[in-house]
């Protein structure tokens, strides 16, 4: 698959969010964060890791976007369709791009929108943000959540590339039975998937998250321990992988040979509770009610409250399948099912597929698990 | 090598901390960052890749850190050193954790340091900021710098952990001959590589840069792309792999046949300037000191200003090797030596080893490369 956008793409995605900000009277917003950047530039480089530099893209409401980055970055963001590139030799402790980035704010007259809401944040220093309050003489405010919500309806382009990611995770899924064996240590099969997931072609594996015990694990975001696996136990993986920007977001269980009817029963309970949500993941829906379709059957969330969330950029982004979100499904979101059961005292199983809401009913990313698990 | 460090390190860690709060009148320290708050309490996940939820850790002036976290992290908070753990089920979006958190500061008195300086962000929404703010009732300042200081200088425990991670990037790249040859494309390379570092015994790798041509490469921050090697290429990767948390930071340049002489005699250049830069670095030398040893050699920077710069927790962090930053080397600081040479337009070449700052002479974390490059 090609990689990136059409130069059309932006533009739309651009021009949307403009519309937008005439409407609310913003003559600005500021993007600070990998995804938000990228979204609107095409701008895709690991280098992010490195807090050392901050980057900055300016939105105004009529006109090209501009960037204000590191010159480090300047060759790399002259491949993107953005031709308004302003550059500085960061790091630059006297004058971080900050009055680089007034200059073009000031361009704008302002208000200046940047994202405040919910799963944002500001990657900038705080004293830099202040000197850049300061130094513009401009008013910033929040960008009307107009960012978060073009992000959450994906473009086809997008639904093509997450399902690629998804099906490159399906493809490693299944060789799961080459690395995962009685004796083996857990963290020994934590570096062989993300092996497997590169070499069916994520271009990188930012999450890796599971867990193995006898009839359950214990919580799903600790790091893999040493211990070996052991007949009766079931193994859970849970990748968020990589293809040109996009992420997927699902895992499998495993039984290690025969284990118990309790957790058997609990799996089974996971793809009734799956299949629920996708039946009430309908456009109007909202994700409230996805979340009750699922709660129905569960008896209830993981412990982390919700059953599911948006899903692209980021491992999990937009809305949460939960109680108290009521955001309306429209078609073109990606979100994931990921029901979960509490079966003991630190004993829990969770499931997730990922699907892409239609109109009707929703088109499946993730080729969906049986009701048994597969056994190892 | 055993996971994680003894609980006396982490309570030096916070003892450090405490007296220079003490000292500078904070009554407490908010951390809201990966690195930031498990440099204190040990917590370690891949979980932070989801923005959805916050993670807040309280240092106060006198006592105990209090944790105050998403629910779906207490269990494994609870296996820290950490004992005072407050959660809430998030995402929770009337209140994400925020009376919860302005309760644990209130308790300090405040005033309230946070890490506002080179580096940093505030991990949360800025609409949250301003609700905690008023929910506090507490000033928040900055914290003096007092977080990056103490992360600058590295433990014994640290420097293992990181020559560990260098030692396991340095067998995948002697593995290097079994992925690269003319005709393989550079976007497999990468991937292969990545799989090597994790046979090797990486963890994940959260960084991998490179780049190929006749003679050089463009740049050293852009994705890969399919184009394949070709007999007389200069290819370069460079990684930031993990284990157990801490990272490497270096870099190998091989020779696919013969390459002409001025990519060889541009690596030989790099070489030398990698050892000026290593004779400088002693303790009470600045880093603009170091800069200044190695770029009379490559004749200045890469374009990017810098030549080097602290590592640890994160990819990059702490001091820049470049002119204008007049850090003192101290023992225990552990940092990169990284000269580049433009040989023209659009094409460079750049060299990285990792050592760290001891009395007398540095120790090499990395077995640095000779001034031949491999030939492929």
């Amino acid at each position: 698959m090609t990689r990136g956008f059409a130069r059309a793409e932006y533009e739309a995605r651009v021009a949307a969010a403009q519309a937008r900000m005439d409407a609310t009277g913003l003559a600005a917003i500021l993007l600070t964060t990998e995804a938000d950047l990228r979204y609107f530039s095409g701008f895709l480089t690991r280098f992010w890791e490195s807090p050392s530099r901050p980057w900055f893209l300016v939105l105004p409401v009529s006109g090209a976007p501009r960037a204000v980055i590191p010159s480090i970055g300047a060759a790399l963001m002259a491949k993107t369709w953005i031709d308004d590139i302003r550059t500085w030799p960061a790091p630059a402790p006297q004058d971080d791009g900050i009055s680089l980035l007034a200059e073009a704010l000031r361009e704008t007259g302002g208000p200046v929108g940047l994202p405040m809401g919910r799963e944002s944040h500001l990657r900038m220093p705080l004293d830099d943000f202040a000197l850049l309050k300061e130094a513009s003489g401009l008013h910033f405010t929040d960008d009307r959540g107009i960012v978060r919500d073009l992000r959450a309806i994906k473009s086809e382009a997008e639904i093509a590339k997450i399902a690629e990611t998804c099906a490159i995770a399906g493809r490693a899924f299944d060789r799961v039975p080459e690395i995962a064996r009685p004796g083996a240590p857990l963290s020994r099969v934590f570096r062989d998937f993300q092996r497997l997931l590169l070499e069916e072609g994520a271009d990188w594996v930012p999450y890796l998250a599971g867990g193995a015990g006898p009839g359950g694990y214990g919580d799903v975001i600790s790091p893999a321990t040493d211990a070996p696996l052991a007949s009766g136990d079931v193994l859970m993986l849970d990748t968020g992988a990589v293809r040109d920007g996009y992420f997927c977001d699902y895992d499998r269980n495993f039984a290690l040979g025969a284990v118990g009817a309790e957790a058997r029963d609990a799996h089974l309970r996971l793809i009734e509770a799956t299949a629920a949500g996708e039946a009430a993941a309908r456009p109007g829906a909202r994700a409230c009610d996805v979340y009750d379709s699922m709660a129905k059957i569960t008896g209830g969330g993981e412990g982390a409250g919700r059953l599911g969330h948006g899903l692209g950029m980021q491992l999990t982004e937009g809305l949460s399948l939960m109680a108290g979100d009521d955001t309306v499904l429209r078609e073109g979101m990606v979100i994931t099912l990921e029901p979960g059961v509490a079966l003991g005292p630190g004993r829990i199983m969770v499931h997730e597929e990922n699907i892409v809401i239609r109109k009707g009913a929703p088109e499946r990313l993730t080729r969906f698990a049986g009701s048994e698990m597969v056994e190892l």
